[in-house]
């Protein structure tokens, strides 16, 4: 069972934004900025393109108002999207507000957030999404 | 006009992979690795989440057999999917084949292909697609 499983179970805690009957989306918490969240369909499959059809044609517009409220919250040119999947061979989607290209390295080090610091992010994240 | 609708209107040349009545797929002549590919809506919006509801769901669905296509072409783990769009205000995403989450990283210095270069590697990508 992958971590992000473990995660959709409530074996692992995670600081969750939004669930569908499909996709689970919540805070990383190796994030690169304020604000990335990750978005992982519920059915447990390693390489982002080997999800059934039905799971890509629902992703991005799961994806959206998520986006959206992201974008709201934090200070962005606009939100980045990016697949790599090298680490945990559970499909998963990465959600960042950028304003440099650089934002969305993933060989720079990762920022360390407090709990509060989290929590903080993920309720302007939810109430966002009611807007 | 953007330059992705010039290219899609055939006003600039393009190494072309693939199109369908909403999208157009094609080599970037900036590429991060070999395969490195370009897909674009034809309507032309700025940012990714901005396009309509119904492109956002086939978007992914296009895009999947040129990934297929461009994992078996190139040796990589997988292929990688990235959404930055600082650059050019008509909404793109690139498909990567990745080895490491480097092969992803915008701020390396992109390779210079020859135009043989580039037509093999547009031949091998098609080629693929039809299998």
């Amino acid at each position: 069972m992958s971590v992000f499983t473990k995660i959709i179970k409530g074996e692992i805690p995670s600081y969750k934004i939004a669930e569908s009957d499909d996709f689970y989306a919540f805070l990383d918490i190796f994030p690169l900025v304020k604000g990335h969240t990750l978005i992982v369909p519920k059915m447990e499959v390693d390489k982002f393109f080997d999800v059934t059809d039905d799971l890509l044609g629902e992703w991005l517009l799961f994806a959206k108002p998520i986006a959206r409220s992201i974008e709201r919250a934090f200070p962005c040119n606009r939100v980045g999207v990016s697949v790599v999947g090298l680490e945990v061979p559970h499909a998963h989607m990465h959600l960042i507000p950028i304003n440099t290209a650089d934002d969305m390295n993933f060989s720079r080090p990762k920022l360390k957030l407090s709990e509060e610091e989290f929590r903080a992010i993920q309720g302007q994240i939810i109430a966002g999404l009611a807007r």
